[in-house]
């Protein structure tokens, strides 16, 4: 007999994703991504110029944090601001986001330009980070977009799309998109990013509690493809309308 | 011959507000306030205790904490959490809407309960604090609500509402609520808060060119009396939703 | 029957005030300040030059840090030094001091120099803010006047003088200049800054206990503008001398 | 015809391994282990109780701490003690360091001890965060011998071992055990970690170059596991020595 | 022919130094001391208790505190405060003061209780930490004196008393207590710190040029323990008024 | 009858000292120095160019770093850069070490190059900062060397040669070279450091207890003296192989 989510979802169902364009009225690009209750405002920020050690190579640059606000959770955290220092979870992810979007950037074609992306995590029920990278490319296409719009890039800087998705292992079942409830109960924890093509751009499988064999590792891998295409189509939906 | 406002407005008249209630899942309070385009989100979180020096006391505690996220703003700011301090306008904003709430708060019937208040502004266009301050009290009427329900008060701890509003001097005229535009070009800028019966908490103002006298001090304040009081209307009515 | 302050003064009355100019050798300007047991070093730095972002305008610029001794206040407190992060409290104030000061400035007249305010509390007992702008505005015309010795300014770039008082109500009677003691007992505390010609720059009331009316509001400012009308007379006494 | 290694090794062929166990007087673990010209000294420190959140549980602790010497990579970097904060690669990497060996660690067996292991990199040439846990592995182990000897434990708190190494693709050949020059030349890299029964606790794969395939992924977790049963081989020869 | 000192001082001759005590109200002890034109305000604080490491010892403890303000010197210093961080010579000047005072205090007689001595530098000319040292002695003795006559104390605590100067070669002459032009220009530079009955409690001697032999040294050290036996008398001079 | 040290050694005897060079691949000048069972690794790191305040001025620049690994020492200590601020003893030490090396450095023979000394204490058992002048005087000279193959230099840098010792009064005798158990109870404890023709560059001596006299001073200097012409016979070996 199958393993039942809370949610009456299938092992290999989505959530209800949803992807709000132009959310703010000042970014070049931005979207608020939801995967069922998590809820992550993107906004990406389009800057002339490269960081220093940039300059003069003709070449631009992508980068991104990750931060979540102090009641996104259960229950309230503390201020990274107020403690002085950015935690751990908090840089990894942000640089596992940044990494990803570089992966589908041809920095020559993007020019002497910056985009910054920024990933508040307004309400957070598992699944940030996977969140986090699936509406950060729909706000960097709109970012692209807006220095096309002015002339400003020398090429196409977009070779494809990237999405992202965690799978797992609950009670031997392999799971797809895990909210907190199944995420922190879960014995392995997988998280996957891929281009619209379907290859593979970031795999970060962990035990957390037994480890585990090649075969399961292979179900997840499928089902964790198998999001992502689902997450591109839904990406490129958003871009169309 | 009067001045005339970029987005059409009178001179006493505020911007379109809209309060949301339960913005978020998890917190006991929560309220998305807009004041025209500048847009907060406010978290209220109860925890069962007080900070250490108020331990046996028998009185509660509210405490309050502002920040705005990267791209509210026109143009992108750094992360205070970045930079490793907070910056001095963020703290002196916290302690604002820490000392508003506070007034109207009786710290007995509140029992030995902390409440802090989450404002995070997603985006800015003038007036960022006076919206925290109206967003704050409704996430705090909440969240005492939610004590309530489960018997957790020693008494009604809600004395009164509060609410805040900003007033300045443009081209010499008095103006109401000034969005970031008529703001950055005012003469005089202040920031009135006010409780429900009408009385001054809160009285902020400052010469940003030109020094004022009582007169104009006076007609500002008619002014913002006046703004917070149909603030404190909508207040009631977002509440009795 | 009124109120009978303790150290016998009457409600409209301010403490001794003692400004001693050029307490130090090497700044350019420097004043001790004492308002009663309160007692403030100021030092006003001159340096050629402004800040990067101000560069090639032409003005000059002029900002203030406010400090307390360790062991100015009754009980020792920590360094900010040493806890690694200035306090909301001594960033609010820095702020404070740096726009009263500003508010006096004709930018272009100062050419592009740059003076620094330093304002450190050897004593503390009520009013260090307000003491402060007093004895910072007589350190800056020393500065300034160093500056026109060495025929380096554009113009006369000090528009009027600049003072600042306490003023609060303590049982129900309104009070100029409050010392510690009545300070941490007074239900209404502001701060009201002018100009030598009596007009206001800052205006900073809070209710501590009960919320205000416009009647008392009117009684504060009443005492406030006088108070400072004194203070404006002795700082021209002290830089007559 | 098959690439060629700068250092003549097989594609599955791992650099020359070192483990020399207790290198510092003091540690209740110690082991400077080499690959290659990768150097790593560890230490294992046991402390009796555990963290505050963990008290009276009954359950012991495991954390790990890594950085690298200002002068272990080819030009010197900053110490992160200089700036005052930690980076996210050197947190990123100790969080990795810990979750591999609390992997194979009984809580309750250990009873409530902390083990804090401390990597510190004395020399860097790719492999760094595999052969710290590599050879954090044998610096637990002589700390749990420790702690067995003085009867402290209330159990076997070891369940396996556990290794780790790096696998990449570069010039289209899946290699094992990367250098610096090979890892900073790779299309992909992926640090692998695993029990000693064969099991993955760890797969953190990232496309630096083009993304990967499912095939390309096979080929590279084959190598990795491969790699790691060797190293699990030479833990358990060192142990015995 | 004999070296010439600006200020007309014999190369053994102390500048004018001046005890002044009770400067501030509200600390235990407090004495401006004033070498020449380097002036010193020291702050003695009592607190009952110790720190927790000492807890239940029956000891007590006193520690140190030096920093300058930003204007004490020639040109305006960043304040550390702002800075974030503590310079090393702050720490290492603070650290030598809580070293000196504690070789003249028995612990047992002090009870546990903490002094806390603060010395903050209001003007620098050179010999900031000898001043600090001579001074703190003297706030440190009223500070005893004050829990003496509250009977808190377990014995006598001071076994001597001490005091600092420091000493220098220029142009081959050894000199006593030099100023900030004498101290930049000197070959050797050395602080001693002397107990009353004329023993050494910490000899620093650094060659900022060329290297120093045996006969210079001790030309040094017979004049700067000269030096501390005037100071020794001043300082009782001072505490007998 | 005479004080028996433990580990048998007479009283002005060095302990093991063993100089171990070319440790680190990369590095210009490494060292591995140890003194008995204190073990620092020294590594020398060459830069083009000077920091900006000394640019243009054809003068070069020595600067060092020292800190211990959290587990050198018998119960770890936390990293500084996970407390976010280095201490007081550390700055202490690097800003020694440094100022030791500058004094036999010629500045102009070394043109605008810089050396960065990173002392890094992998074990401690006493003298780690003389250890680390020791050996940092040897992996300078071998920076030097690198220096003068490249032909990047305008001259001879090495004025002479320096090297350090410890020496202490314990149980009223003077010892050499105090390991950790005799330098936490020793009486006096000094740090010598010498040039290589004898003369003094630093002395610091500390009464830790009771105040020395002039004799027991004149005894130290002696030991201190003589066991640094050992060293420098001991540096001077180790270059020549």
């Amino acid at each position: 007999m199958t393993f039942q989510r809370a949610d009456g979802r299938a092992p290999d169902q989505l959530r209800d994703v949803r992807i709000t364009r132009k959310w703010l009225d000042h970014a070049e690009g931005s979207v608020l991504v939801e995967f069922g209750a998590t809820r992550v405002l993107v906004a990406a920020s389009v800057t002339p110029g490269v960081p220093r050690w940039r300059k003069g190579s003709g070449l631009g640059w992508v980068t991104a944090e990750y931060e979540m606000l102090p009641r996104s959770t259960h229950t309230r955290s503390d201020r990274e601001s107020r403690r002085g220092r950015v935690g751990g979870r908090t840089h990894e992810i942000s640089r596992l986001i940044g990494r990803a979007l570089r992966a589908v950037i041809d920095y020559e074609a993007l020019g002497e330009n910056t985009i910054v992306i920024d990933c508040d995590v307004l309400q957070a029920d598992g699944g940030t980070r996977t969140a986090s990278i699936t509406g950060a490319y729909v706000a960097l296409a709109d970012a692209v977009a807006w220095l096309r719009e002015r002339d400003l890039l020398a090429g196409e800087p977009l070779k494809d799309s990237v999405a992202a998705i965690s799978v797992g292992i609950l009670d031997g079942t392999a799971l797809l998109d895990l909210p907190y409830e199944e995420d922190s109960a879960a014995e392995v924890d997988m998280n996957i990013v891929c281009t619209g093509d379907g290859r593979l751009i970031e795999v970060q499988g962990t035990a957390e509690g037994e480890p585990f064999d090649r075969a399961q590792l292979d179900a997840l891998l499928d089902l964790g493809q198998a999001g992502c295409a689902t997450l591109a189509t839904l990406q490129a939906e958003a871009l169309a309308r």
